[in-house]
This record gives C-alpha cells, sequence and structure tokens, in this order.
C-alpha cells in the first residue's frame, strides 16, 4: 500500500475565509520577547564567549539569521500591540496566552534573570492592561534564585494578574528535579498557578549529536530535552510530594502519551528488581502523573491523528489548542484544528473551556 | 474526569488459556547471546576500564545484578533450544526473528566484533537449523569494519539463509549517517535485506543527563537514541541514496509516527530558509521515507492505543508484531495484542504476513 489514502502531515490549504465558530479560540503558548532581554542575547551571540551551544543554535538563528523566516519572526515576537493583534484576527484567535519565549531568563546570571524576569512580567501586565480582551500571560522566572523566583511567582499571580508560570525546561543544565528548586512548586502549588514546561534545546550534557545534525531544535531536540524533564519530575516523586501541582506541556506532551505504557511498564520493572537505589517508590504509576497532573497542548502538532490520539489516551479534558505564535504562525493550521473529529462540546473544549479551567480565564 | 475511563497501560492479566488464534504468531524483535560475547562482556565490566557509560549500565544490570528479573533475562537469553521453545509454546509464538541482543558486537574493537558476529551468524544458523519451523533469524556485524560488514551481510543473505541484519544504533559514538558506513546500506539494498535498527543506550556524548536519573535504558533513553538515528539517516539522504533500502524500527517507530507532521514542518522551515548550510534537500518529506522505507514492530509497547494510531498514520501493512523476548516476557500481553482493532485480515497482517513479506519468510 502506497501513503495515499494516510492522514495527511500537513494542513489542507486554506479555500476561503476562516469559519465563523461557536467558541472562543484561546491560544496557550504564545510567544513574546522584550527589547531588553533580546539585546542581551545579541550582545551574548556577538561576545563569543562559552554560550550554551543550544542557545547559540536557537537564538543565533532568530536574531542574527538574514532569513525573511528568521527576521519576521524575531519582530512578530517583539510586538504586543497592533501587529499581533491584526495576526490574531487574521487566524480568529480571541485570545493569546503570552509567555517570554524560550529560553528567557534562565541563561543569563542570577542576578540579572531575577531582575529582567520582573521587568518582562511587568511589560507583560502592561501589554494585557492595554488588550485586557485579547491578552492574558504567564509569569517568566528565574530558576536560578528559587526562593526569590517562588515570591515572583507570587507577585506575578496576586499583583500582576497573571495565570500561571512558564519555565524554559533545563537553565544551564540543571533541571527541576533537583529539590533545591522545589520552592518554585511549593509556591507554584500554592498560589494554584499552574507551570508551563516548555522546551528549551537540549542541556550541554545531551546536546552533542543532535547538534551536529541539526536536530537540536524543534524538528527533534525540544522534544527529548523536555519529555526527560517532564518525565524526571515524575520519577523524583514531585507529584508525590506537590500532589496539587499542575504541568503543562506543549506539542502534545512531547513523547511522553506515545510512550505511556512502556514507562509504565519499565518503572514498575525497575523498581521490581531494585535496579535504582536512588529512586524514590511512586504512589502512582508514571501514567496516572501525566492524566491527573499534565495537560498538554497542541503547539506545533496541529495534526489531527495524533491529537485524537492524547484525547483518547490522556482525556479530552487534557488537550488544549496551542499556535505557538510567531514560530508556527498559519491560518490554515487554526482551520485544520476546527476539523479536529468529535463533538462540537468537545471542540469547544479543546479551543476555550480547559484553557478556561486551568488558567482560570474570566 | 478521572482517568478511570481511560485506556489503561496495563494489558488486563489473562483469564485462561491463551485463545487459539487463526494466524501464525511471527515475533520479530526476539533477542539471542551467545556464551563467547557474554564472556567478553563479563570481563569487560570487570576490567574497571573506561567503558561506554550506557553500556555499562545495561548489561551492568542485566549479567552482574543479581535480581531474579536480571538473572532469569540473561539465562533465557544464552539459551535457542527447549527453554526458549517450551517459552514461546506457552505464549503462542508459531516463529521467532532472532537476533543478537544489544549492544551486539558494536562495543568491541573491530577485528574481535568482526569475527564474533561471524561467530553469532553460525551458531544463530545452527539454531535455526535445529528449529527450523520454530526461529529465523537476523545477522548481525559489525560496522566498525564497513567493508568487512557488507561481506558479512552477503554471508548471512546468501550461506547461513538469514532474513536480514541486525544494527543496534551507535557504534561507539558514531552513526550510520556517516557516508564511511554506507557500504552497509549498499550491501542490504543491493540483496533485499532489511536493516532492524535496533535501540542501544543512547552514545556518551548524549547520555549524561538520562543516565544520572536511570532513565538511559528502556523507559526512556533508548527511543531518545533510535529516533535520534533513524531520522539522522532520513535527513542525510540514505533513502535517497539507497531508494530500495528498508529499515525496521521497535516500539512502534520510537517517538517518530507521533512526530511526524512537526518533523515534517520544521524539515520544510529549516530548508526553506536556508538554516543549515550541510542539509541535503530531500526528494520526498520526512514522513514519505517513514512510511515508504519503514516497518515498525510493537516490541516493548503492546498498547492497543498506540499500536492503532502507528496503523493509521503508517498503513496497516508497516505495523508488525514483536515481543522483545526475553526482556519482556508476558503472556498476558500477547492476548492484549490479539485483542486489538481491526478485522481478522488486519490482525493476521499485523501478526503474519507483514513479517512474511517483509523478511520474506517462507
Amino acid at each position: 500500500m502506497g501513503s495515499g489514502s494516510l492522514p495527511s502531515t500537513i494542513p489542507p490549504a486554506l479555500a476561503g475565509p476562516l469559519p465563523r465558530v461557536p467558541y472562543k479560540r484561546i491560544a496557550t503558548e504564545e510567544a513574546f520577547g522584550t527589547v531588553e532581554i533580546f539585546d542581551r542575547y545579541r550582545a551574548m551571540l556577538s561576545s563569543g564567549g562559552d554560550l550554551d551551544p543550544g542557545f547559540k543554535s536557537a537564538m543565533g538563528y532568530f536574531l542574527l539569521h538574514p532569513s525573511p523566516r528568521a527576521r519576521t519572526i524575531a519582530e512578530r515576537l517583539a510586538d504586543v500591540d497592533a501587529r499581533r493583534i491584526g495576526d490574531m484576527d487574521e487566524a480568529g484567535i480571541d485570545l493569546q496566552l503570552l509567555s517570554l519565549t524560550s529560553p528567557g531568563v534562565q541563561v543569563f546570571d542570577r542576578e540579572t534573570a531575577t531582575a529582567l524576569a520582573a521587568d518582562a512580567n511587568d511589560q507583560l501586565a502592561a501589554a494585557i492592561a492595554r488588550h485586557p480582551a485579547r491578552f492574558a500571560g504567564l509569569a517568566a522566572i528565574a530558576p536560578q534564585d528559587p526562593s526569590h523566583a517562588a515570591r515572583e511567582i507570587e507577585r506575578g499571580m496576586t499583583k500582576l494578574g497573571l495565570k500561571g508560570v512558564i519555565i524554559n525546561s533545563h537553565t544551564q543544565g540543571e533541571y527541576l528535579d533537583d529539590p533545591k528548586f522545589w520552592p518554585i512548586f511549593e509556591a507554584a502549588e500554592g498560589l494554584d498557578a499552574p507551570i508551563y514546561l516548555h522546551p528549551n534545546t537540549p542541556s550541554r550534557a545531551m546536546i552533542g549529536p543532535m547538534l551536529e545534525r541539526g536536530l537540536d531544535v524543534a524538528i527533534f531536540g525540544f522534544q527529548v530535552e523536555t519529555s526527560l524533564h517532564a518525565l524526571s519530575l515524575i520519577i523524583a516523586g514531585v507529584f508525590d510530594r506537590f500532589p496539587k501541582l499542575t504541568l503543562v506541556l506543549g506539542h502534545l506532551g512531547e513523547g511522553l502519551p506515545y510512550w505511556m505504557s512502556r514507562i509504565d511498564h519499565m518503572h514498575g520493572a525497575s523498581v521490581g528488581s531494585g535496579r535504582y537505589a536512588n529512586w524514590k517508590v511512586l504512589q502512582r504509576r508514571p501514567s496516572d502523573y501525566l492524566r491527573e497532573n499534565v495537560y498538554v497542548t497542541t503547539s506545533g502538532m496541529p495534526w489531527a491523528p495524533a491529537i485524537a490520539f492524547a484525547q483518547q489516551v490522556l482525556g479530552v479534558d487534557r488537550v488544549m489548542y496551542a499556535m505557538d505564535y510567531p514560530y508556527q504562525y498559519f491560518v490554515a493550521e487554526v482551520a485544520a484544528s476546527d476539523a479536529i473529529a468529535g463533538s462540537l462540546e468537545d471542540r469547544t473544549r479543546f479551543f476555550q473551556t480547559n484553557a478556561e479551567h486551568v488558567f482560570k480565564l474570566a
């Protein structure tokens, strides 16, 4: 059998205007950047120092590459007013949940990172105040200083009206399964603030073979890095220690929903045979945490078969729409998402009410 | 919604004897090991030298760990006669396609590897001669010596009656996208020998953060390593250069089927913007190669929702049964695979005729 009858991986071109739909389209992984942070990125990239290789690869492309794709994305990242809202209108997006683009402040030294996260959150709150019907946002933090990060989560949630937290996977090679970071989880759980664990390029200790091949970024490395990070949190017992913590993963849960049964089986086999002395005995199966503490979004995965699979194995209440603007801004993808299978009620959950519930959008 | 109504990740316990079925059950990723190779592994592990960290982690567990799980697996790997056939009878497996267990000879020096691969193939052919109705096999090779490996493929296919080739991902950190290895692909294509690209632990340049967490093996690292390797072959243009080459991937294609649309999109975006000077322009989309040059097996993924997803996006002719004996020997998983959705014709393809076609089993 040829592949002609198989579902295309590319959304069909839009035949006319985007159809009107009876639900709000809320996009939940939408990126912006501040002038201050981009200037500092550019200064780092031109310094020639010993930079994180993934940062150099990803931000070097978006900020310095001469191609129209890179330049347009960089321009759109910097706008949180008319241009962005025009793009949202064109794509039928009612509300963007904004977050500081990866890797955020996580590549800076502790003091710079802490200050620029607060500044980015202030700028985000100001943009939301200018366009309250169109924007909501997540608080950026500097995991480099966990106790200060915890206070910034509190400030973001209580003073700035933000709806959760964005963390871009590893922070200079460190992962949040290290208990030194757990004040962040304590604050997030206490404030009912979901944490969006967004991709970063793989950490230095892992990126080598991916970087050599141009596979370190969104084509492959992002999924590896973020799957590893999320699975590490489960294995470390984060959700036993913080049972009400909510994690959000993009890209339909990275690879984890597909591997769920294998992870459960192998976790049980390793625990049962005492393979790793440092593994905690978990209260539930790894997949239970994926189903009960995790929500996933479709950013970068606007593909009906994968969406249906994630809905089937995680539940229709656990899968939300995201566009990943401006990295993947294509109106045809919105129409393809409108056309996913399921009742109108399920599509309303997917585009609107799941996000309203998770992020407490009015 | 709780997770009560979602598909369980664990096959239900078997209520009675395994049902009789009107198809042959052919298992396509079934491992064995030779005394000579295991003795050498043990000598390496006890030498305290600078071993590949993944080898130390994986084979150190299976050959040296005192748990019943590790000891039983090591014993079963070594048997290609009565004990194995008894297990097959118990699980209703008609035929095992045997292959030398990962990492095969790929951790040895070139001369040792070449000699022990030939010896393993001789032993495998002898086992098949003793039990021709129950066993078929794949030829082990030493990629360390590509031109000799090509000759061993020829010897295996034409003299020993083997049905393809097994390669356990990286060879001491090197991947088959390097053209120096392409005599292997040339021989395999010319002899119509499918190459089973089996997992290995991630290579040294990538394993660090996975190893620290006990996530370097089948729970996670195998999938990362093998997805990266297979995707690298596509990106390097291997299937444009060798359009009739057939690759077989276990574990339902590692992560690649789930990520297919994202890979296509990001590949197109990177090529379109000239991001990587060293990337070839491919004749087809990455997913086309997955659908036209690749077959996948269910080893370690005996889970109906993931099987159905792979069948939907790759085609029912592209998905085959594998047990991953003796690493994952559970009779209940066979019954769960018997119960996957689809017509009897589709289940016959899944268990029998796809494997007969790919591996030219009589």
